[in-house]
């Protein structure tokens, strides 16, 4: 469930965009009233304040944002205004240009195979080249190959579940572990081109025929990015608002704003109400809380707002 | 160019359903009518001739002909019937079944982007799984990833072309050529990642700096498959017409009807005309007369059909 809360009844997009110029004008910027418009609109919404603001004062009002406001706020509102695919399209550009496995294996597998191939167009639209090019000429050998591998995949997105492939797979996978052949191109394989559902299958099965789950086994004793990326990979396919709790709650203890905005900007119109209710029952404290702690100013009003504050 | 004929005016789909109905019945099937009819409908008109047929008599169109003919006319008319993509959605679980390399080549690199997308939701919707899945678990070693890598990847589509890449690139090849490192993860890289654009000026900058094209270079010794199978992603990309001429020259010397059958049936609505153009300047024979040497019946009439007589 999103967190965001939209008001009701709802201003048009003429005159939130009106607000939003009237915020702006005068000495300094009102960043209270533009947090009050765009922190409490859905994506179908900002769109259309963009082109109504475009349409009124002849402006790009991703433009005008980046000139009034500042630091982290404006960092986390250039991330929220746009769509959430074009957005990942331009997150996953950053990514493949500063070699950041970690969100090229989000997007990858945490997307619906519909959703994954809408950023992959969007990124072609933006971009004039595709996502797998960037992401196979910034990195090399294994991590290469298991990232243009889970880029690249369309995966079946079907409920149909095979059994006996699960159980074999797991077996498959278990030996390439057990022997640490990490890079082993069976587990590539496996983890690109299968279904999520079987995938889920096969990792069931794995915790029943071997005791111990599949993310707990890789667990054990590799710092090796490889190793780290494949974890990752099965996270974000087996259950991905524990995956996104578990990384906002590391990055609220380390500070970092870069992985606090990604996450509350990204899941706010999803699942951030699932991912705030297992962060608050793993560390009996309330999110907005921590939140309030950790940032300030604008920003933390921000997140807040996208909370649903 | 295509060399199929669609008389004008055309029958309505229900006056065609009609005609077949009546080529059914009695003693023996009236197959020069089935060719009448069907060799002589598009894509697009073959569909509403099976749904018209469907609603008029409760039966399906394709499961009733299997009935009716036989043989390799059967097989062709099978193939015939349906539109692009489904019957390339067919042609690649039959060869990722039967691990022929050549046609899943052949429909990553022939295909645009969208076709070739167009193809792996028409898998995913048939077969309840994806394509990238069937050809990962029937292939191993290096074939393997390169054919993973070229059915999985999402190119780019546009025109742009960047000198500087090609000129890097085409050195990468040709070092890798050079040391006889076919399965260098470069080659794999470029071929299944970069647009079709930027691959024929990479090609074009092979021939240039080096005096040789690339695919000549990498005729020469090896009867490897992969090998054999980089050359076919090479000469599809840069010019499919030639590729299929010769495909089709190679068929018809050794009788090999499967490929006959192929290239005409998935050619005959989109660039027959040059290839058989291609085929009779570099031959001086006609290739209506060479088919009709190889091949016999209601096979030869139907093929002779979809040449354009």
């Amino acid at each position: 469930m999103a967190t965001l809360k939209v008001p009701h009844p709802v201003p048009s997009a003429v005159e939130d965009a009106e607000t939003l110029r009237k915020a702006f004008q005068g000495w300094g910027t009102d960043e209270k009233t533009v947090i009050g418009v765009l922190a409490h609109r859905d994506a179908a919404q900002r769109l259309q304040i963009r082109l109504a603001y475009e349409e009124l004062y002849q402006e790009n009002l991703i433009k005008r944002l980046e000139s009034e406001i500042h630091g982290d706020f404006e960092k986390a509102m250039y991330r929220w205004i746009f769509d959430p695919i074009e957005r990942q399209a331009i997150l996953a550009n950053i990514a493949a240009r500063d070699g950041d496995y970690r969100v090229v294996v989000e997007l990858s597998c945490v997307n619906s195979t519909s959703e994954l191939l809408a950023v992959k167009q969007a990124y072609h639209a933006r971009y004039k080249h595709s996502l797998e090019e960037d992401v196979a000429s910034q990195t090399t050998g294994d991590i290469r190959k298991l990232l243009v591998a889970l880029v690249g995949t369309y995966r079946y997105d079907g409920a149909e579940i095979n059994p006996r492939l699960a159980e074999s797979e797991a077996k498959i996978l278990h030996e390439a572990i057990a022997e640490k052949a990490y890079n082993h191109e069976e587990i590539i394989r496996i983890l690109s081109t299968r279904s999520k559902a079987q995938l889920n299958a096969t990792f069931n099965r794995y915790k029943d025929d071997f005791g111990i789950s599949i993310t707990k086994d890789l667990t054990s004793e590799s710092s090796d990015d490889f190793v780290a990326a494949l974890r990752v990979a099965i996270r974000c396919i087996s259950s991905p608002q524990k995956y996104f709790e578990k990384l906002l709650r590391g990055a609220i203890d380390n500070g970092n704003e870069d992985v606090i905005t990604r996450v509350l900007v990204t899941r706010a119109e999803k699942d951030l109400a699932e991912i705030k209710d297992i962060y608050e029952k793993r560390t009996n404290a309330s999110l907005d809380e921590a939140i309030r702690k950790k940032t300030s100013g604008d920003y933390e009003k921000f997140l807040l707002a996208l909370l649903g504050n």
